[in-house]
């Protein structure tokens, strides 16, 4: 019994947990979330943590500030149960934005979130896509750092459609090495538009970087939130003449004004996205697909249990799972 | 220029903070609180912090987490920024009443958020009355635990009304012992109920310790959520016989159906209490009355700045000012 | 022969140390201390620490000080010969009673020696009965904190007479709630004294919650030091006509004048205590029984050493064995 | 004499804490490096530190590992010392290009070191130009991170030369946003090269975002090691028929065939770098210039011992100082 | 006020402390040590520590642990009450004794010591004649490790005789670095006895290293507990044929048979110790003198508390004070 | 798998790993250094480290410094790669000369690098014969402190010579116990010359202590750097008129004129060292031999895997492995 996984959700997006525990062959353990009438929280885990490999499973999505609480709260209740090992599965790390100072006396984000996860218990971090890869530095735990974009580009390579003629294209070029690896995967080549941030939710493309005139397209980013980035590329793209278009991205957040941006496009085949963030909304759009992750992080787990190779995932990736970065 | 008092504000209370720094003297130095569009949070602070004793002022009031949060942001940009002493002010620290572990696989949150404050970089801790005295131990770095009972005591005395006949009533006896203070203040004696809790929102008095009958009553908590255990003590009390019920209380959180359960109270000449929390809805009740505890904080800031001696508060408060736990 | 679980025993308490591993089923490990001229201490563990689940069991008995360096330099021995986990083992930890500043500029000693068995290599501790339960969030390593009223219940159930027209009677009624525990195991009715302390020895019961008159008394206290709130609510229960008195503490350090005030009262039928602390005297009072935790200890150490709950001792407490807080 | 700053230098560019000294008009202090003959260091700070404000300058240049140590052995003497503050000065930062896991099972080195650096005592670090601005989070103690942009740009403003057909070129597109500093300073446009990376000495480059026909032009980078960048650029720029060339680069560290390649090639009027690293030949070439940055880390040494912001530099930079970033 | 000199003494040597104090031309502050009716230890600094430079004075001398912790709840204390610098001032460190690893599963109780002493709020420590010059390596915070050396050769010099057949010498090799010190400051020889150990209190001397026959002899040793090495070396010195014999040592705790042994002694004129531990006797014998060294403690802290070097103290001791190791 | 042994060397001693390897059956595992052209340093480590024991062999030995950063990023990445445990296998740790403040503001290195390794990510350490044994405790990790001593008696031992005239000498009265280790092994006399430096490599020897005229000698020294403490002690001897004269060291550093000197050195037979520093030169004189502790290391490695005492190898040798310390 010793060192058996045991895995607990908190609230932001318990089905993830629930399909990765399916994927693992283990049983999601309750955890039950109670708030105080003066508003504080307190998570009780319902299942023996001692001497156990725990795994506490939230991305941190809106409520954001709520989710990261409830998390620090389970892993320091996971500590105090005497696990073995207190991992934080992080599908969605969203304060990794926030990864410079770009202005004076501000934090930086990214590293405090890092620091209070550790003080409040976590032994170990597994994660997907995070906003620049220097933020793996800001973690003094060992962190496991999963890519979507095998698992994206399976998707694209599935649908028995003819590639000859399409190039994968990122809508900034300081993460055209993302989309490079998706273009490598599938055989195809890569562009990249040089994106101008004008205020968090405006953007200007400038211009693109490489051959998209008569391409299909497929567009490659890390994050949608509301939409801007992507509605602006659609748009230059189809000024240079490009043919079909797709949208892929790792963390589909869809905030604020994004679904309205995206129906109103002309013309995008299809707009995919995994499943590290709930879906917001009753109702996807219906060129939306999701591509599901959970078989990853539960191959990710369960490697980390048995104390095999997780970045072997990367180079061998095993049926039916997506790789690793 | 070295060691300047430098006062910012989190979201949560900005009021508090205004009223804090008037007494000091000093302005408030401006922050800029950010949401991005996924949620996360940036404050920047728009006043110089190197060398400077740096003060964030923010109680833990609703939304508990989205203030945490912001403060946890707050202390580590001071940090950052070259603070030589980075103070958190908490007039409300409300994860104190998560104190112990009352349940299995549960965090003790007072516990945590201490630990999560120090780790983001505060080196001091100034508060007002703490659920228990116990939670000062759960600091790792020097903390201020400073009384209401003075400056409410004091309210009581300078009505000019005789006391003679005058009780004040614990609703806990567990609690008593701060009664107990207010009643030496005044000269007077002390009761309490002995309460028993059904529920977080249902508590019983079963019996009153001491004498009240024909008493006139002041009622003192440390704190009023929705109200519950306020109306089932001045039932009891009314069933016992008293004269006039006054009700006083160091936070006034006054959540839920307070206002109601307040207002549907019968002869309760007079509901008191300190502007720790801000006051919760657009309209106060006709009896409620607010008694600040800004210059103490202020006083508190000021002789910590100097070096002098807080505690020495206690035993002779300096005019108008209210003393220190 | 890895994880085996390896006890030693401090100066303190060898005897309880011996019957927790009767318990066990595993030998006690010899543990040499030796006093230099200069009167340090020494410890040397006889016995392989490396890769072992390592118990040190020292009660903070007077000697205190002497007990508490020693626990010290047996954790850093313990540590530095490489075992896998470091418990210790602390039946009863008196620095619990410094657990909040009630005068300015004094340690929180309870913090403070916690912070200390943390430095020297405590990674985990095992307890009984803290002074108040908010000293669990003093460490900042996982702790069981187990409780005797389990087994002091046990012990008067035990003794087939009719328990109807019983009363558990708390000194405090801040300690009530541990009372309650043991009238509601009994089925019985639950009563307090209103304790207020003038000296560290020398208290006065100003009254009594709940009906006590004509019913047989269980006298429930934590712990007893030098008898005096004994005595004094003995004899108040004297005046209102109670029948029959037992006295039951988990903590019988019986110091200073304790046995003739004790042998003193008049016509108290039973004092029991546990074996958490050594006699203090050669020779108990005819009337005084000890009920032993080491048993309940055992099986804590096994179910941690397992990985099993400990907190489910709690509701399905083993046959013979008492359960945990 | 409390908290007067104190200067030492490491073996590795003593002309640079030189210089600095001289625009702070203190002196540098001695401090003696010894080598013994089992080849460990020692250093010996030959002036008082205590509760002075202490600076240690030394840029981790080659050898970069004597260099390293040597710094955190001045350091740790420091703490020793009884320094109020100890601040390293690290002009160049070259650790700070390994940012990222871009491979299995490797140290991301720029955290390691900024964790030995506080290990060793560091309690603030002063730099330039780190490689990636997220760097920054891997320091757990307040760092300053200054730009040399606004002291090149200076250098170009100050030839008198016009300036209307002259565009600033970016190697890479990650790095645009530096030259696009530098062009906003100057009034002029901004371009960037599509840069590949065969191998830590061969880069291709693929295509110029941004018009550069005509035009001359201001090459500008963080670091030129080797040159192979720098030389690749040049010669896709003379294809694309552009006017004059000058080359800038905060890092001039001109290692292996650097000074070569660049003697090689045609038609670069001027070569600026600034002082951060020691120049590592005998000879420069004739067309080689250094921009002093010392003015500026002095400026931030001064402001930093008497409590002024330093992001204000960037601001309103004073006569004959450049800004901060 | 800031940073004003605040001494405090526990209650191993408050002598020792008045002393320091008086040549400091400061008030020792007021401290008050409870001991409650558990034996658990209480501490109150009677006197305001905030923004202050606070010294505690405390020997480990016996009963070691009672004064070791003591003095840990006094740096808690100073800690929590704001103290800008918390001191420790240990004349005799004891467990400097236990410096290494000399059976299998032991303490180094120097280390654990030291970090205990670090763990609970010292800032620095201030020291004499430590067993080993490598236990400095113990302490994570600056240490000042002073010499009585100084102080004894004024001793001796200041007595007028006529040193020119004087030989210094050491019981043990391991120290005769020390006798040198002397001797070069004395302007005589050295020689050393060759010390086996037999057991904690038994030593035997096999050899003189160097001339003694025919000398005046001084004997020094940093410590004379039990006087057994010293009864030894002056039986071996009595063999050879030397003239008059005086002994100095710097820590004279004089325990068990010590007095007996040094009465009993042969011719011995003199017996020199330093004032670092309190006479542990009523009477001392007739030909013992102390030479206080609290002036040299004074003046490390008015030069820690000046900022001014402590180390120089070694070059050019100030007239009546003796040097600094 | 989980917890299997997996070992990596650096650059400094590869062979050394090799042959500890061998002995313990396992396989060398592969790790690859790259400097990049900045200098910087890069260790990839290439096998799965997930849930293994892992080790990484490096003595500090010429460079050091290049060897001590190696090993440091070399524990970082088996820390970042979710090793269980990490072992620093430092068969020679030749920081611990600097075990002592022997000039002011100076680090005590010794300490410094026991503090980064510990920072990097060792949880512990095994090394053999450090240069005091109180360097032991400036690591706050578990150490294993080997001893060669056995090896080296077993070598002399084996062969075959009357070894019934034979005194083993030690050049240094301070290290005279290590001496007196062996001749207590071989049945033989110890003695120890007078040792006093001059400079790093400048000694003087005054005089020996124990009986030599006409013996065979073994000189025995824990390391033998330039070799000038070794031919002072053979030029002495000869004056003494000694018979035979071997030479035996645990560390044969052999640096600058150490082979001139040895070579020059009159009638020493052999020159005994092990093998824990790789040899510096490509010919070793003809008496030289080596003594190989490879198997020493791989019993403590294979003794700490398995949670076996290492300790005990000390007592009880197994056939063919030299014992521990």
């Amino acid at each position: 019994m010793d060192n058996d996984i045991t895995v607990f959700a908190g609230s932001a997006h318990p089905e993830f947990a629930r399909r990765m525990c399916e994927s693992l062959g283990v049983e999601l353990q309750p955890a039950r979330t109670t708030r105080f009438s003066n508003d504080c929280l307190q998570v009780q885990l319902e299942a023996n943590c001692r001497r156990r490999d725990v795994y506490i499973v939230q991305p941190l999505v809106p409520p954001v500030q709520e989710n990261l609480v409830e998390l620090l709260l389970m892993l320091d209740a996971a500590r105090g149960a005497s696990a073995t090992h207190v991992t934080a599965v992080i599908p969605h790390f969203s304060y990794a934005r926030s990864d410079k100072k770009d202005a004076s006396r501000i934090s930086i984000g990214g590293r405090l979130v890092a620091d209070l996860l550790v003080a409040s218990g976590a032994t170990r971090v597994i994660t997907m896509a995070l906003h620049s890869p220097q933020v793996h530095g800001f973690f003094s735990v060992p962190i496991d750092h999963l890519s979507a974009v095998p698992a994206l580009a399976n998707h694209f390579a599935g649908q028995g459609r003819d590639l000859s003629r399409t190039v994968v294209v990122s809508p900034d070029l300081g993460n055209a090495k993302v989309a490079s690896q998706m273009a490598d995967l599938l055989g195809v080549d890569v562009a990249a538009g040089s994106k101008r941030r004008m205020a968090d939710d405006k953007v200007v493309i400038d211009s693109i970087v490489g051959e998209v005139a008569g391409c299909d397209v497929i567009v490659l980013d890390d994050e949608i939130a509301n939409g801007g980035s992507i509605a602006e590329l659609v748009r230059v793209l189809r000024e240079r003449g490009v043919g079909t278009i797709s949208v892929a991205c790792t963390h589909g957040l869809f905030t604020g004004p994004a679904l309205q941006r995206l129906a109103a496009l002309d013309g995008v085949d299809e707009i995919v996205s995994t499943d590290t963030v709930p879906f917001p909304a009753a109702e996807p759009l219906p060129n939306m697909r999701t591509c599901s992750v959970t078989p990853l992080f539960a191959e990710a787990v369960r490697r980390t249990n048995r104390g095999e190779s997780v970045s072997s995932l990367f180079d061998r990736p095993p049926a039916g799972v997506p790789a690793v970065e």
